[in-house]
Formats: C-alpha cells, structure tokens, sequence
C-alpha cells in the first residue's frame, strides 16, 4: 500500500485494453504482467521500488478470461498519466512495444471521460459532413478521381462529370500525392473550380477532397492551402503520417476541414487474426479519436479479404457512444460496385458513405451518367423507405 | 508500344519492390498483375486506355521466382514519377493498399540512384555519430531512463549516475513523452544539465537523446527545443509519428540531431512471416532512407521473438551500399543482458549501438558501477583485439 503522498504524484483515473493473448492459458497470466510492465515501466518487476510507480504506473492485470478459441483475453488497465495529453504517447502505452509480440492483439480500447476530455475528436462527424453537402436522409456518394498519371487538368474534367452526376464527394485516388504529371496545388485548384463549376449547374453542395498527405508538417500545410484554395474535404492516411498528424488537422482552425481517413500502410495491424489491432477499434475507435469524420475500409466481398463481422464492427465502433466524440461515417470502398449498392445499404445502413470508384469508370464512358445512376440507386432506396 | 510523346510525360526510371506471395503457384501471375495495378492506377486493367500510363505508371511485373517454401517472390517495378518527391508517396507506391492483403510481404525495394538524389538520408550515419560521442573504435554504448512515473529530477539524476559511468548514449526510455511526472522542456533541460556535468567530470561526450515523439509538427518543435537545449541526439518512432516525420527532423537544420530510430508500433509489419514488411527493409533501408542515424531493434534472445538471421539482416542493411545513404548503426536491444556483451560483440560486429536497459537497473543499484562494468565489456574487446 501507498501513502496519501505517494498516491498525489499521479492521478486515480485509468483507461482499459483488452488483448487477444494467443497460446496456453497457463501462460496467459505470466504474459499479461508482462505486458503490463512492457507497456509502462519497460523494466524487471523487482528493480521497480518505488510504492507510487508499482502501484499507479505499472499496468494492472484486471482480468483474465479464456476465449472460445483457445486464447484468452486480458484486461489491462494504465493510469491516464502513463499517456499524458498526446495521443501519439497513448497508442505507444496500448501497443508501442507490445505490438512486436506475437501472438497479441488489441481488441478494444476503453478510455475514461475523464481522460477523454482532452479530446475534441471529429469536428464535423456525421451531421457535420451532412451539412457540408446537404444531404439530410441517406447514404452519402463518393468516388475517387484516377488513374495515376493522369493530368491536373483531365482529373479536373473528371471532377466536375462526377459532381454534374450528383457525386457528394470526389476524393483523390490516395495515390495522387505530389507527382510532376498532377502537382498538389495545381490539382487542387483545378478540381475545386470545376467542382464548383458543377454545382453551379446543378444546385447541389458536391465536395472535393483532396490527398494531402506529406513528410512530416508538410501535411497541415497541404491542408491548409486545400482549404484555402476551397476544398470541401481532406484525405488522409495515417498509417503514413501517424494518427498524430490526422489529430493536428482535425484541430487546426486554418484548415477546419472534414478529413477522410484512408487505411493505406495499415494494412499489417489487421492483415493477421492473432496480431495487430481489432478492425473496430484501428478504423472505429481510433478514427475517432484522432478526429477522423469518415473511415474508408475495404469492404468484405471487394478487393480485400475484410469479413463482413469486421465490417459491421467498424460501423458499430463509428458510432458506438464514446464521451462527446461524435459518431462518425463508416466509408466501406475497396472494390464495391454498383449492383451492390442495394445489400450494401441493407447491411450497413443509410449512415454511411458509399465509396465506389472503379466501377463508375467501368461502366461505359459517360461518368456523369455512371453517378447519376449511382445516386438513383440511393434516391431508390430513400424514397422507398417507409 | 506508346509514341515518344507519349513516353516524353513520364521518366524511364523506375523502382523495384520484390513481394513474397503466399499461396498456390498458378494464382501468383494474377496476384502480381493485381497488385501492380492497385499499387498505381486503382482501377481494372481494361479501363485504363491512357497508352502512357499504361506503359510507365502501371507497376510492371519484372520476375517471379518459386520459392523454396511454396510460396513465389513476384518483383515489380514502378515508374519514379508513381512515388514523385514525398517519402510518404513512396511507401504508398510500395505497400500502401497492398498491406491490406494477407499473404503478402515486401521483401526488398530497390532504389535507382537517380531516385536517391531526392534523398540525403542519414545526417551523420555511423562516423557522425562516433564523431559526437568521441569513439572511433569500438561498439557505442547506449542506455535509457527509467521507470515512467519517475521525476524529471530523478531521470536526471540516472542520466548523471550512466553518464559518469562512461555510458555513450544515455536515451529516454520511449515511454517517456510530455507527462506531468515529467513534462518534455523541464525533462529535457535536466538530462541535459546532468549529461553535461558528468561529463566534465570524466572528460568524455555522454549524449542525452529525449523521445520527441508527439503529435503532428509538435515532434519538429520538441526536436528543436531539444537540440537548442544542449541534447546530443533525439528518440523518434515512426511508427507512431510517420516516417516522414523523421525524415523532416533529419533535414531539419534547426534542429541537426543525431536520431535513434525506435521499433514502438510498427511490430505488426514484422510480427508474421508472411506479411508486412522484411525486417532488414524496415529497419534498415527504409530506416536509413528516412534519415535515421541508428536503428533500435529488439535482439534475438531478449524478450521478443526476433530469430537471429532477421537481426543480422538489419545489420547488413544499416550498411550495405545504397547510392549516397551513409551506413547507421543497428542498435539491437529488448532485454539484452551485460552477460551476453561478448556474444553480442562477435555476432554483431563493433559497428553497433548496444542497448542495455533494465538489466544495469537490476545489477546492483550503483547505476554508474553498472554503467562502468559494460563500458569495460566492450573495452577489453577492444583491448584483446588483433
């Protein structure tokens, strides 16, 4: 036991993670403490002397419990101070070092209001980016400007053809970063006038979001000229620029756009059943947190091998409540095509944003009519709801 | 065949990535094909009519080789333009979607120097760094503070205690970040007060590297601050803050710090063997590409399940030629023990940064008699030597 004094030096609060532990559960419990001084103290549990530290800091095994398959699940729970008020310190205490042990993944991550305080999350959110292109009662439409290679100028005629179809939001491939045949700048100019353009003509609030992903600050300053230059959106991968960097978008006041996150080079966190980080959570959870307003993810029967258990808990996870983070889009994309657009709507529901983008290319040459029948195919379904 | 205007938008230069693909032979032709497509245009084959891009921007299957263990090694390469000047942009081209597909796993990328002029990779590399700490002959020692919770005053009393021990680099523990226990600027300016005085007691060049990880451009502001300080290197973990980041403190001439590359949140790249990332690629190329001065790992034989041939690969990595990149120090680390000095000694080389954390904790609790004891483990090396 501490003294009063000792427990003054870090606060009561903690937040909670559950780990996946694979392997014997007579092991579990071994690994788990393991885990818990991994994650804090980094050290022998028995160099560790000082009563305040072994008692707030070091992790604390809550819970033990065997799982159906085998494994087991452990709660861990850290004190608040042990991540302080940057979000990068926070993921490095749920998996800075653990995250190289196999055999362990992240299934849930529980913070305390508390803690969460310290967080504005997504700014828009749902009804935010709603408001953004005026759609009150159903799916939103996006679709992405390619190929790579393609000129600042054909991206641009590509832009305004899916905005004339009624396209809500036209994004970047999220490989059209800074190239010589595209530049950021002359890109974003010229896909927001003719985004623009197009919804001069058709009356409707169609938004573009560009990539503006780059080494280090480079990024905000990207997002900062995209939204000076009158973009409606951002695209985002942190998996490239660290969740850290999709957060300072989400709070910069020069920028205040809403920010798409991409799962680019995050793939290995979920490309594995035993290691990495739960779908909800990476896509859900974390989204969120880092201010996030919509999270693309391959959807299950596309390009990808996502199932659709994943999915649906990326989409509960979006808008589960969490303190005052607002629920936020599930973006499914990866190779959806239009004939699923209905099952698709079934499955996920009416909060989300509809991510195709291939197949509208596909579909014959006429781009505007490929979106106008894409948005037929949600107007369908919204005016014959109940 | 395209014209040469057509050839005249894009470069001839191109990069190669050699995947492992797991699976059956006969699918590894359409599997390789696929990827080369979804690492650049992002759209089915056919609907790509453009005859440049088709010729320079869609990657190109090089080779695929069947491999010893079943699976097949599919090399592809991909025009320079495709990644442009953003690291950020490269590591897309390489693995940004990709990574999302299981059985996959980037063994090596290939560089053309002419793409490595955009680069000037490591600031000081190995002579650099041997020239800051003032040895030129033998492995460096390095070891971290700690336990988190501890004060800025108590770390800095450890970092006292190491350094009068004749340690090399004495590095925050990665779990060290902004906390109230111990916030960045007052941490920062007590290490390095401690560093210092230490060394003018013992003549010798102790550097202090604080973890300047945090969120967006506030790890470049944490670096400055340091470097302005009076610390000799700075902690940096792209997996939580990006690669790009790195890059951009190692071209920072504010800043001009020494980085130790830490592994904390990209375990999962290298947590199965038939995903992610090749740990020599990690940890080294890439490492060195985004301006790390030396590369911590986890050694085989420590609390992690590294196997002794990847520790080596990163080794050979952090040296091996790559246009104008200079060689770093592989750090290996994780539970390594005074004990094992010799052994790590020959297996490694004396081109190394040695970490040894917890373990001069638990020997005793006279830190710089600790401290000492290793530096004699690798002098009597020295001494004994040829």
């Amino acid at each position: 036991m501490t003294s009063d004094d000792e427990g003054s030096r870090f606060g009561p609060d903690r937040f909670e993670v559950v780990y996946r532990i694979a392997g014997p559960p007579d092991e579990v419990e071994t690994r788990a403490k393991q885990i818990a001084l991994e994650q804090t103290v980094e050290m022998p549990d028995e160099v560790v002397t000082d009563a305040g530290i072994r008692q707030h800091i070091i992790g604390r095994v809550e819970r033990l419990t065997p799982l159906p398959d085998g494994a087991s699940s452990a709660t861990i729970s850290y004190s608040v101070d042990a991540a302080g008020d940057d979000l990068t310190q926070l993921l490095n205490v749920v998996f800075g070092n653990s995250s190289i042990q196999p055999g362990l993944r992240v299934e849930d991550v529980r913070l305390p209001g508390t803690y969460l305080r310290r967080y504005r999350g997504p700014r828009f959110g749902r009804a935010g980016l709603r408001d953004a292109v005026g759609v009150k009662d159903r799916a939103l439409l996006c679709t992405a400007l390619k190929p790579m290679g393609s000129s600042s100028e054909e991206l641009a005629e590509l832009a305004y053809r899916f905005a004339l179809g009624g396209i809500d939001i036209v994004k970047d491939d999220h490989g059209l970063a800074n190239q010589s045949f595209a530049p950021f700048e002359e890109r974003v100019e010229r896909c927001v006038d003719a985004v623009e353009r197009a919804n001069r003509e058709t009356g409707l609030h169609c938004v573009y979001a560009p990539n503006v992903c780059a080494p280090g600050s480079e990024t905000l300053r990207r997002a900062r000229f995209a939204a000076g230059a009158g973009a409606g959106a951002a695209l985002v991968m942190p998996g490239l620029v660290g969740f850290g960097s999709m957060l300072e978008l989400s709070l910069d006041d020069t920028a205040q756009l809403p920010l798409l996150m991409h799962p680019a080079f995050l793939g290995s966190f979920v490309a594995q059943r035993e290691a990495g980080i739960a779908h909800g959570v990476l896509f859900g959870t974390l989204a969120r947190l880092a201010g996030a307003d919509a999270s693309i993810f391959p959807s299950y029967g596309g390009r990808f091998a996502f199932e659709k258990s994943e999915c649906l808990a990326i989409r509960d996870a979006a808008s589960t409540p969490i303190a005052q983070l607002r629920p936020i889009f599930p973006a499914p994309g990866g190779g959806m095509i239009l004939d699923r657009v209905p099952e698709l709507l079934d499955v996920y529901g009416d909060d989300i944003v509809l991510l195709i983008g291939g197949d509208l290319y596909r579909n014959g040459h006429d781009l505007t009519r490929n979106a106008a029948r894409f948005r037929d195919l949600l107007q369908a379904r919204t005016t014959s709801a109940p």
